[in-house]
């Protein structure tokens, strides 16, 4: 999407040997191009999250690799520091499953093609993976859209009002993000779109990156208190709620940012569709309980007492502590809304409803499941 | 409660013509305390929110008219002295009900008994509301411990899950608070209880005053964000839910800070109790339908775009921005939990449904309202 007026992915091969990423961890004060030469410095920024985001980081890992190979293809002993960079690259973010993902399927493209130049391999390889996830998140946009027409043409004239909890928006994918998709397409199709924008403490993705991405493309919206949204639906001030997905179940349990629940509960109370928008690798086949079976990681207490933000009295970032010394605090990364409380999913392949059927029906390669 | 091991109110008389309070602007980095001599001091400290809390800004509003009459009462025209310092304390906070209230019960002590000393009338009738609003809600506070008592033999052994939101503990009030005053009392009582702080975005009365209370009167608590409390009921931490009120109708719908409704909603989805604790002076018998007819005040959009907190880097408060400059931001106060969410209200003379008959029971002279 657009940033400054420029069409921008989240990264790309900006020369032979140089991946180009933005430094998610300098937005929204500062927009900043990083590149990246040496697999050990792409490990470093998924682990350091200069990227981050389910798709990001798969796309990451992959691109990872075709550095390693850029340097070392042609060097004795290629195949070892090919495997320490991938152990590298699999040990920076151990729970995220599409970065395992990825670096599988790079290994079997190079598996594949034994004798062929591994650079060039590992590069198409990369870039394919790219491109998907670009193509997927354009396919949910597409699928969405078709809610939000149907929700302006009942409203003429006046906005569809969107609310998000966290960042899945472009930033987290490579572009058109997913929660965020059908928000893309319905403004660039010209349909008016506003979105309430959850700040989503404790990190902030939402003040930080969602309103950051959403000004940038020049899509209206408005920053709110995670605290908000109830009493906005409770007005008639929300059409539909638009979030992302972590994990999803076989049977429609939709585990993602800490607080989504609490929006699901607010929207079932208000009449409000609520939808959660992932691409296929994001659901976990071989779970059907999302609330007893999904691990919820736990985080630093720090990210609650202490708050990262730009000081304008002197121009440069600062971090302030916002509680007395010594505060305990606990960190819930995530929490896991029942498929009860989801109007339905929607994945590059359509919609569906939360349940096991609605799943198996627009996958019915996995038929058997459950 | 406790400050550093020393039994504190939030107001007092510290010496004829002088009222002290502690200043909570500067909480929870700096424990200061202020002494107020002139009415106008006391307006601004109200106005400043260097004091806030619905029943603390009535007392402080009656100390005000103390120093009115302390300053004023030997001087020729001391009726319209009193009378503009009337008027500059009631302008302080225009929709605050306690404050009126106050304001009006201190002038009538005064018309009451023509010839007496104004300044031992207003002394005696501003020490009386202070010392009413101790006692009322010391009485909440075992109203609620009956609660407690009861989920702490059911859990021998383990301490008694409480989680609140905002600042309804004794900064609010003169002493002990509402929410917080079944808490204080469970804890002085000698029973193990822990409460899950809400932060309470965007002023974070949570972060900076609650954990702050708590912790200096030695009461386990854990600051969390407000995303959290719909997961920690998911998974059975949460006994019970306490939170105060700004305005209750007669139908028992409750007005509180912004995000209340939420945590309502996910109690009522996991079975637990949710209790609203409140002063009678907060019961509006005039309204009967909360969502409709309550306003909610919208307040600045920098308080959700900026943040103070301390700077432990220069041992100095800072504000930082959390999102991008210009960023639109809208900051409703309150929300509306509605009766049916709402397991009992808690008020100075006990226990009721949250229904019209509930109240009605406990307030049998106003039973020709509705």
């Amino acid at each position: 999407m657009n940033v400054d007026g420029q069409p921008y992915r989240t990264i790309w091969l900006e020369e032979p040997g140089c991946v180009r990423i933005i430094d998610q961890t300098r937005l929204p004060h500062e927009f900043a191009l990083l590149d990246l030469r040496i697999p050990d410095e792409m490990a470093a920024a998924i682990g350091n999250m200069k990227l981050r985001g389910a798709g990001l980081i798969g796309c990451a890992a992959a691109w990872g690799l075709y550095l390693s190979a850029w340097q070392h293809h042609r060097r004795p002993g290629f195949s070892s520091l090919w495997q320490a960079d991938y152990a590298a690259l699999l040990a920076t973010r151990p729970t995220a499953r599409n970065l395992q993902w990825a670096l599988e399927r790079v290994q079997l493209a190079l598996d594949s093609s034994p004798g062929a130049d591994p650079v060039e391999i590992t590069r198409r390889e990369a870039q394919a993976i790219t491109d998907e996830d670009a193509d997927f998140c354009r396919r949910m946009g597409q699928h969405g859209l078709r809610l939000l027409r149907d929700i302006a043409e009942r409203k003429p004239g006046q906005p569809v009002q969107v609310l998000t909890h966290c960042n899945a928006g472009w930033l987290a994918f490579v572009d058109h993000g997913t929660a965020l998709a059908p928000v893309y397409a319905a403004h660039d199709a010209g349909l008016p779109v506003h979105v309430w924008v959850d700040e989503t403490r404790p990190r902030n993705q939402g003040a930080a990156l969602t309103a950051w991405e959403l000004g940038q493309h020049g899509v209206p919206h408005t920053l709110i208190p995670d605290n908000t949204g109830g009493h906005l639906m409770q007005h008639g001030l929300v059409d539909i709620v638009f979030v992302g997905a972590d994990r999803v179940t076989a049977t429609g349990d939709v585990a993602n940012k800490i607080g989504t629940y609490l929006k699901a509960l607010a929207a079932h109370d208000n009449g409000v569709p609520f939808y959660a928008i992932l691409p296929s690798s994001t659901l976990d086949w071989s779970l059907t309980d999302g609330i007893q079976q999904i691990p919820i990681e736990q985080r630093n207490a720090a990210e609650v007492t202490h708050l990262q933000g730009w000081d304008e009295t002197v121009n440069r970032p600062a971090i302030v502590r916002i509680c007395p010394a010594n505060t305990p605090a606990a960190n819930y990364g995530f929490d896991v809304t029942p498929a009860r409380l989801i109007t339905g999913l929607i994945t590059e392949r359509g919609m569906a409803p939360a349940t096991a059927e609605g799943l198996r029906a627009l996958y019915p390669e996995r038929h058997a499941v459950n």
